[in-house]
């Protein structure tokens, strides 16, 4: 059954490993959820971190490729390891005065923040998992979706990892 | 003298475009700082968010060519236009007992969360412009960075616009 995996790697800085990494993915015809690129913990390193699904055997397999590629110093399937992820993304919605307060009550539950407004739209940040952001927007849809911008998801494991 | 511009694009869903796009910047030897790849407001529709330096001639020459990827439906440099930015980063932290509060109070100052802790780390969420993540990190840095992901930057131009 295809599963949503986070993967996450480490790159030797510089765009020409991303342009590897998703030429693997669109040359293969692997699916991509979401991509995030950005300095990782060392000097002159990227960390990449992607979701995508498919069932095992076409992980397992995208996960070797990706491993062989140049400039790739390290490749994580955080699924099946405890982990924290977020994402982040900036929601502008359509409101007039008569609805302006609805949205911010849909604002406070998820703790988005209003960062902009006019007296046609507002624009939200919202911080949390891929499912809460997705949440948030679902709720937000009626309103009118003017301009939606997502971050890919970004991962790290957690400290505590269970002795099995 | 080269600046740091937000370049907005929609693309039709799906990682074609990503590669187009990112074959395009290290075919070339553009560079890229940071980027963005998720869901946009319609359906089937990716917005990338992307970050470079250069001078005014060369932008001018990767937005042309963005223009006229196949995929790329519509190419926004908001670099002059009054928008929203904003970034999220994990930060993996080495801490003890000892130095735990210190960290805790630098978390307050620039508003990030607590999201994971163990006997020897943090991690912390932090939310804003790139400039304060970058700020935050340096902050934090001198006590371990064991782990960083960051999402690229995202942003949306503002709804007010000056008529000049």
């Amino acid at each position: 059954m295809a599963k949503r995996h986070t993967i996450s790697l480490k790159a030797v800085y510089g765009f020409n490993a991303l342009s590897r990494i998703s030429g693997l993915f669109s040359g293969r015809g692997f699916s991509i959820d979401s991509i995030s690129f950005g300095d990782a913990e060392e000097p002159e390193t990227s960390r990449v971190t992607i979701t995508t699904s498919g069932d095992e055997r076409i992980i397992e397999q995208i996960t070797f490729q990706l491993e062989k590629l140049v400039d790739v110093v390290e490749v994580k399937d955080l699924t099946y390891v405890p982990h924290v992820e977020r994402e982040l993304a900036l929601v502008k919605v359509g409101c007039s005065m008569a609805n302006r307060s609805e949205i911010m009550q849909i604002a406070n539950v998820f703790r988005a923040k209003v960062i902009d407004i006019s007296p046609e739209s507002m624009t939200l940040e919202i911080t949390g998992s891929r499912d809460k952001v997705d949440a948030s927007i679902t709720m937000l849809e009626p309103y009118g979706l003017r301009e939606v911008a997502r971050t890919g998801t970004v991962a790290l494991p957690r400290e505590y990892q269970p002795k099995d």
